[in-house]
């Protein structure tokens, strides 16, 4: 276990490498020698870059591309906030097995292998309106499991969840780091109706009130009001940066679970792109937030890392273009 | 040569085949019982059933996919319009034989065949400004060639083109069908200048003016003031339509080649989806008076289809989801 103590996730939190400026540099210089006027190939062109940046290297590969899929149950489902039964996640963890759920298929199409890593689905996180989430003990266990899982020799990872409830914490993370109430972080998950989704600004709001004291510490509102599928994507958002691999981020779920470590250090996400924004009501404002612009805006709003994986597609493209395109010389094209 | 006047072409553009509502409707069926929250995967339902409505299946096919780039080149270039020297068309078309253009990468990626179809390159369409770019008989010449290049056994095709200036066609085309003036549909294309931005829109204006008495006619607006590429592009269009088969629209020139048919028929790009919106500026302007809401914004503005084909794999991802996720019943998950 990577994080014996707080202190210790702390201190991997605000010592992160910085990306290669020279890498990134050097796929910008290439760019402008290709086929194509200038910019005109867009956010791939700034893709190849980032590629570049993360995995520091000058050719960025992308032989060994991953999704991992943490998956938790939540005590706060007590509150009435999902309109789902909590045993749908495990049910949904045999569909990944069984290769059944939207996630199998676009992974494959992606040509992503996808590890599905489920944490206790039999004992949920506590209530978070009642108390903390985690104890100290059960966060860093959970981050742990999610840095551990990420291997060193990765390319690109996408990280999704599932987790029943889940977006009750997603929203309560966010509202305690950004601010501006749970309304506004706060949409209908898998399809709540005006009740639940009263009910689940109610059970935001208590939470915020319950944990007031902890929420200026970032990995204190990840522990209290957040959940172990969350914790482990914070986790193996952590290790990727630390191993020099590029993620692809998914949902709101996702994404809150990764915000913590934008408020511990000011790049904290730099290495991570938004796959897309979901249609869950929250999601577009917290990738405001966070500074990142979606590449996808489908209206999806399944998690799983579903938007993740049908972004590495793009990933892709962004790459082969780069690395084969012919320059204006070879091909004997005029230029400008 | 399948339209020998321009009665005939009329005549294939207004008696259009309808979709099919009843496979339409067996795909929404079928993803209603699919293991996610109804609607989560948000576009991608509705794409798998637009393939089903346009291809005529319940369970819609992806195995032949294919690519079309038609080249033309342009008299109004005469009016200084382009960053780039006409020579470049031709130039780009070697390129794209040779495989080292951005579109030969981004086909691979998609696993679509692509066909390259260039038109007398060394004879450049005439200067709108002075006169008819193409005369009726080279217009329904062009037209033919694309109907005909698409193929019946098709499961999707994708459109694109290569033209220096063709930008400049394109805003003209689009402002004689949706008005506005030609301020609104004309952008700097592969990188113009001020001035450059200045003369084009002074070309298009002289244009407008030139051909003001048959601006209210689709057909002849697309041969006075348009080009052989985009003629195809019409043609394959149209094609594809009465061969049941779904187009992948690339960007503002590929848009503006087939918005006559919108015009002649109110359901004419039924069977189209805008696979982005491009940089360009006319391109957002020309999606919303189409109706056609894009599936990317990735900020590219290349053309040769490249928009159109990293569009692809959304598809595919969408055809994926829908044929092989196991429903509720299958996978043993409860239902809300």
């Amino acid at each position: 276990m990577p994080f014996k103590s707080l202190d210790d996730l702390r201190s991997a939190c605000t010592n992160l490498p910085a990306g290669s400026d020279t890498a990134a540099a050097a796929v910008a210089r290439r760019q402008d020698t290709l086929t194509k006027p200038q910019g005109s190939l867009g956010r791939l062109e700034t893709i190849a870059a980032w590629l570049a940046r993360w995995q520091g290297r000058d050719m960025p590969k992308l032989d060994r591309v991953k999704v991992f899929v943490f998956a938790g149950n939540h005590g706060v489902t007590a509150q009435g906030v999902s309109a789902f039964p909590s045993e749908v996640t495990v049910q949904m963890v045999a569909n990944f097995a069984g290769g059944g759920a939207a996630i199998n298929q676009l992974a494959r199409i992606a040509g992503a292998d996808l590890t599905v890593i489920p944490f206790e689905l039999d004992h949920p996180t506590g209530d978070f309106t009642q108390g903390a989430a985690m104890d100290e003990v059960a966060f860093l266990a959970a981050v742990s499991t999610g840095y551990d899982a990420v291997a060193k020799d990765l390319d690109l990872v996408c990280f999704g969840e599932m987790g029943i409830g889940n977006t009750t914490p997603a929203a309560a993370i966010s509202a305690a780091l950004f601010g501006g109430g749970a309304e506004i972080w706060t949409g209908r998950g898998t399809g709540v109706d005006d009740a639940g989704l009263a009910r689940k600004v109610k059970a935001i709001d208590a939470g915020l009130a319950r944990h007031a004291a902890t929420l200026s510490d970032p990995l204190k509102v990840a522990a209290n009001l957040g959940g172990r599928e969350l914790a482990a994507i914070f986790g193996a958002t952590l290790a990727a940066r630390h191993h020099g691999i590029p993620v692809l981020l998914d949902g709101f779920v996702c994404c809150a679970a990764a915000a913590p470590l934008a408020k511990l250090h000011p790049a904290g996400l730099a290495h991570t792109l938004a796959a897309h924004v979901s249609a869950e009501a929250g999601h577009r404002n917290l990738l405001e937030a966070l500074g990142l612009p979606p590449l996808l805006d489908l209206g999806m709003r399944l998690g799983e890392g579903s938007g993740a994986c049908l972004a590495v597609n793009i990933v892709r493209s962004a790459l082969e273009c780069h690395a084969r395109m012919a320059s204006f010389a070879e091909a004997g094209v005029s230029e400008k």
